[in-house]
């Protein structure tokens, strides 16, 4: 089996927005799905290791693109594995259409952690370190690593959230894919008219739960860019606890 | 070409919810598609529709379930036209599982509208009233059709929300499976844990762009049995305005 995975998607119409582009949390999506797809064929996914009671957490998440993908377009993810440690792994993507043409890339950071006592595992522990055979060097993934999002104390609260239902996932944490349509939903319709999502950054620090309060706060830290903090007040009112960083940089259309 | 089509979907884990099955606004959202790939497939869909100024609105949409397929399942969705007049088509849905087992039922009635005046176009005029060739009347669909939403003048209100980015689809109105994420979220995680979704049904009766605050009214009508009003306060200030209204029967777990 290649050490690359490749799959297919197809931009849905209701996954695109008023440019009748693809939305940036539906790629996410893709791409999560991909990395899904991509491990468990490789003996390494959710499906084995949730009966051992571990899991993939992802930690980081960087995306830039040259273009959207238009409705109705077929494009693949393409995803490998970078590198991997004891505690992290990276794993890169291409996004790339039919025709060979390069819409964006990722970057992306996992750790392993245990479903009971929610403790960071071994990653090299499983098959005897099997992951390290699949790590691709050769593939380039011309786009920034992650960097720590710094906000000074200057950051204005700008939005104040209820999570529900809807922002859960199987886990009953709110779904990595729904803090990008949350954060993207801070910059109001008008914005997104102007300006193109170049690159979009999330940190996931710590999980939340559906019914904690999300706070978010925003600084522009250069011109059309934008550091984001989301803290979270949960319901038992246990104290505020920050549980991501995104930075996000528009450009000029 | 069979008068219905067929297509194959995934139980994505992130489109399903914390007891590990399909949220329901993702299952319209693939019911959407089906029915925009047998129309498309047809000669009746929006790529030949939306060049020539017209498009398909979807007016109601009524689900029901016996069971929600689990994360990870292959399903399909089969479509087909039960009935076209001069401003409605009747277009229903099946869910059936690669084995046969079939998971649930949808109704849905749309029309056509001109993109320019939005006003309702005479579906029969298009290719000579091509559609009544796909009529599919020997196929069953167990469900009852959606009824009026009765609703009283006691129904209290129970949120409003500002509309976004994220809510709003490729024509600027607000997308009608956010309608279906919004609705599921005025019920909390507690009541959705205790309680299954067995009918989800929903009367689209005016545009919402985003911008636009959504006020969502509530009553209970029978056990388990919730009426729901969506009433917008456009950013304007031009008055509120009903947009939908939905109904939807949870039975005990």
């Amino acid at each position: 089996m290649d050490k690359i995975g490749k799959y297919l998607f197809l931009a849905e119409p209701f996954h695109c927005d008023f440019s009748h582009r693809l939305f940036m949390s539906h790629l996410g999506n893709h791409m999560l799905n991909a990395a899904d797809f991509h491990s468990t064929e490789r003996g390494f996914g959710m499906t084995y290791l949730n009966p051992i009671h571990k899991t993939w957490v992802l930690s980081r998440l960087a995306v830039e693109m040259e273009e959207m993908p238009v409705q109705y377009t077929k494009f693949f993810v393409e995803t490998w594995v970078e590198g991997a440690m004891k505690y992290f792994t990276n794993r890169n993507f291409r996004v790339v259409g039919e025709d060979g043409r390069v819409f964006g890339y990722g970057r992306s950071v996992w750790a392993m952690i245990d479903t009971d006592t929610r403790q960071p595992q071994d990653i090299l522990a499983i098959h005897d370190g099997a992951i390290k055979g699949w790590i691709e060097t050769g593939k380039e993934c011309p786009i920034e690593k992650s960097s720590r999002v710094k906000m000074s104390a200057d950051a204005s609260i700008v939005r104040t959230i209820d999570t529900g239902y809807s922002d859960v996932d199987v886990n009953g944490h709110v779904n990595s894919v729904k803090y990008i349509e949350h954060v993207l939903d801070l910059f109001d319709i008008e914005w997104h008219r102007t300006h193109r999502l170049k690159r979009f950054e999330i940190a996931y620090v710590a999980e939340s739960h559906g019914g904690d309060k999300l706070s978010f706060y925003r600084e522009e830290t250069a011109e059309g860019e934008f550091c984001v903090r989301i803290v979270k007040s949960p319901a038992d009112a246990s104290g505020d606890v920050e549980v991501c960083r995104s930075k996000v940089k528009f450009i000029n259309i």
